[in-house]
């Protein structure tokens, strides 16, 4: 049976099963944030012993509700959660997020069977039971029930993220939102008990919003299928995943936690490598990857480095070499007219140390002349925002630079306050920054990694 | 001849060769510093051609003045730096920190060599030239030209922090200041003509306020003699090092930087292993591991862990695990109380999932029993702050449990500006707080690693 993940992720109309009128409740949340979050569909607040919640009125039961209901949002305990979904089904609704715990994780394995039957009798699409919601900024769909305030929603963008775990899903999306990231989906999949991580990657992969899918798995149901869907979506665009519960410890927490089977650590080995799918090993990998992709694909891995601090140049080519990336020749051209226009006791170089006093100026110039040398592929911008010299147009030149992706451009700027504000601003127009040279050099090998990939494929055509 | 480093870190009086009215300038930058930082000493703005410099009476020269003056910082050109100097020696100036560039990094070696002979001529403690400056918060001495709304200043502190590279050491300073970790000294040497790193290493290891040495090195110029000291200093404290310009690149970069002859990576290597110091392989591993030693050693490496999200307590025990860590088994006592105490939906195991609707109370619960419990060396505390259900009190919590410093207490923590809050109020009172599990158990790996090395010392006596 077709399950329709557009009620997911684009409905028209949402009922709140469980909606509250204490604030610090689950279903008080939701419907709070989808007011806030400008919702532009229809919004049902569903629970019998009120008639108003935050101005909206209230349905004792989803029968009540005359107008269509494209999604059910469930924050009912477990128990309730079964009757409420066939009631949904009889009342021709297709798209369900079943944010209540209590299933098979803690052992109730009737009742998630029961939500399972119930669903293929229905044709209902359902995310969960145990998860922490849906996210979609560009639709204003919001089921994430964690304040505001505490988590901060990313605007829009083109990277998707399906998790299993909520509480990672919730860090990252706040990660995001934080550092200016942008986001097409978002979902929290908890116990996949319908829809599950093969269906969501199809789903990702055929979204023209996706443009690069991100997902944290603490174990696959349907491996060999997963495998299949992946190989067919890695061609399209790129796939990064952490997998959880690797060791003895870890894959037993994993049981406990979403009733995740983790498998093996080498047939996940073997799963990537055949899919193509770029492994993280960390959380932060699974963030600072990500944003790789949001400039172009670096033709080769010869890198140029501009800083305004000589130690942080050392620093990246030592990055550089031990991730198998090249510092590139500068071209005789290149290295003339910087010669020129620089002052004279900036030495020639790459890494090119525009020294302390840099200004953005001569950020542009350096910009300039390595986005024209054909022999550099990917540039790699230095900026250490606590100089005197350096103000905030060295922004604006990186931007304009990065306007027509001619060539990936990638930030390393270390700090506190000061520097944050300008790395925001420099992500959430697509220019990825990183703490350290480390880090931009890791993402930047997947990138031209993943690029060598596409190009063989094409070749094979 | 004996120099006086005392005079660099606790100066009573200073003079700023080259103070400037103008405010884009680094001789007025130090002036401004010393005078917000509250140095309680004399200062004296010396340049012939100003009267007043922000309120403060200017001199024409050193020999001008009429009082005392123990440290000189010279922000004038290198030309000027010599002269200056000889003046300084023939006042009784013990201490000078030589600000300006234009010595051996651009090749003017001779410039250099004359420092030298004045140094040792007058028994002028130099640091520099080339450099950032020295902080010592404790002692309100600022000559960090950097202002500080780009860069800010650390508390008062335990941790000490050489750097060859200013703008290292200024992005370390900058994430120190941001993460509310304290410092004690930071000195930022540069060329290293005359105060070198083996001198510098000495004078941290004797000095008491230093409770952990951090160290960014290009080149090491008495390897022997550096190898000794090292031996020495890391019986008494930890030293963490990030040896920079390893790769082909990376090396000549240096020697550009600052003229440093990188060595090779092997001899690196054995140095580190030798002396029992604490490699760091990225920058932001510099900054990781020195937060963990401001709780007290392990006793082994059986860690328990508790979290509010279950996928944090997978990704954790993973972590533990792939560094050679243990999971604890806890004891039944532990089990017995926590099954007693805690809600019946949460299993007790380790990881101990508190789950998503934990609030302080419940972490308080756990606390108490795994610092209890013979069978912890180690606790690991996931505070994901976006739920519901955790609010500020936490943060107490872990204060009070950490308080008596009975075993070490790490946090882990992801999240945008309410997580970061949060972290700095713990990172403040030395309680390590991580964005990642991988972070905090790559950092306990070597803290433990270090307590096993002081023990066989003990052993041995």
């Amino acid at each position: 049976m077709e399950m329709n993940l557009e009620s997911i992720f684009n409905p028209k109309s949402v009922a709140i099963i469980g909606a509250s009128r204490e604030p610090n409740k689950v279903g008080h949340a939701i419907v709070k944030n989808f007011i806030d979050s400008g919702f532009a569909g229809k919004i049902y607040p569903i629970n019998p012993n009120a008639r108003e919640i935050i101005g909206l009125k209230c349905y004792p039961s989803v029968s009540a509700v005359k107008g269509k209901i494209d999604c059910a949002i469930f924050a009912v305990p477990a128990k309730f959660v079964p009757s409420a979904l066939r009631e949904c089904g009889e009342n021709g609704v297709k798209g369900a997020v079943i944010i209540s715990g209590g299933f098979s994780e803690v052992g109730n394995v009737e009742g998630e069977k029961q939500i399972e039957e119930i669903a293929r009798k229905y044709g209902i699409a359902v995310i969960g039971p145990n998860c922490l919601g849906v996210l979609n900024p560009s639709s204003r769909v919001d089921s994430v029930f964690l304040p505001v305030y505490k988590m901060g929603r990313p605007h829009v963008g083109g990277v998707s993220f399906m998790s299993q775990s909520g509480a990672v899903g919730g860090c990252i999306l706040d990660l995001a939102a934080r550092a200016g990231l942008g986001v097409s989906k978002f979902v929290s999949y908890g116990n996949a008990s319908v829809i599950d991580e093969t269906m969501l990657l199809e789903y990702l992969g055929n979204d023209e919003k996706t443009k690069i899918i991100v997902c944290y798995v603490e174990g696959v149901k349907r491996g060999r299928e997963f495998l299949e869907a992946a190989k067919k979506v890695t061609v399209k665009k790129p796939v990064i995943m952490i997998k959880a519960g690797i060791s003895v410890g870890g894959a037993a927490a994993a049981k406990s936690h979403t009733a995740a089977l983790a498998g093996s650590s080498e047939a996940y080995k073997a799963l990537f490598k055949q899919a193509k799918i770029i492994e993280a090993e960390t959380l932060m990998e699974l963030f600072y990857f990500s944003k790789i992709f949001d400039q172009p694909l670096p033709k080769g891995k010869r890198i140029g480095i501009m800083t305004n601090g000589g130690g942080y140049g050392v620093l990246a080519a030592d990055a550089a070499e031990q991730t198998g990336l090249k510092l590139a020749e500068l071209s005789s051209d290149t290295k003339k007219k910087l010669v020129e226009k620089l002052p004279n006791y900036v030495t020639v170089r790459n890494p090119l140390d525009l020294v302390g006093d840099a200004d953005s100026k001569r950020y542009e110039l350096a910009l300039d002349a390595l986005l024209e040398d054909e022999n550099v592929d990917v540039i790699i911008v230095i900026t250490l925002f606590q100089t005197v010299g350096l103000d905030s147009n060295v922004v604006n030149a990186i931007i304009k630079a990065s306007d027509e992706r001619k060539k990936p451009i990638i930030i390393v700027a270390t700090g506190g306050e000061y520097t944050d504000v300008h790395c925001r601003i420099l992500d959430s127009y697509g220019v990825p920054t990183y703490h350290s040279p480390n880090a931009a050099m890791k993402a930047l090998k997947h990138a031209a990694g993943y690029a060598e990939y596409l190009e063989r494929k094409e070749k094979r055509k």
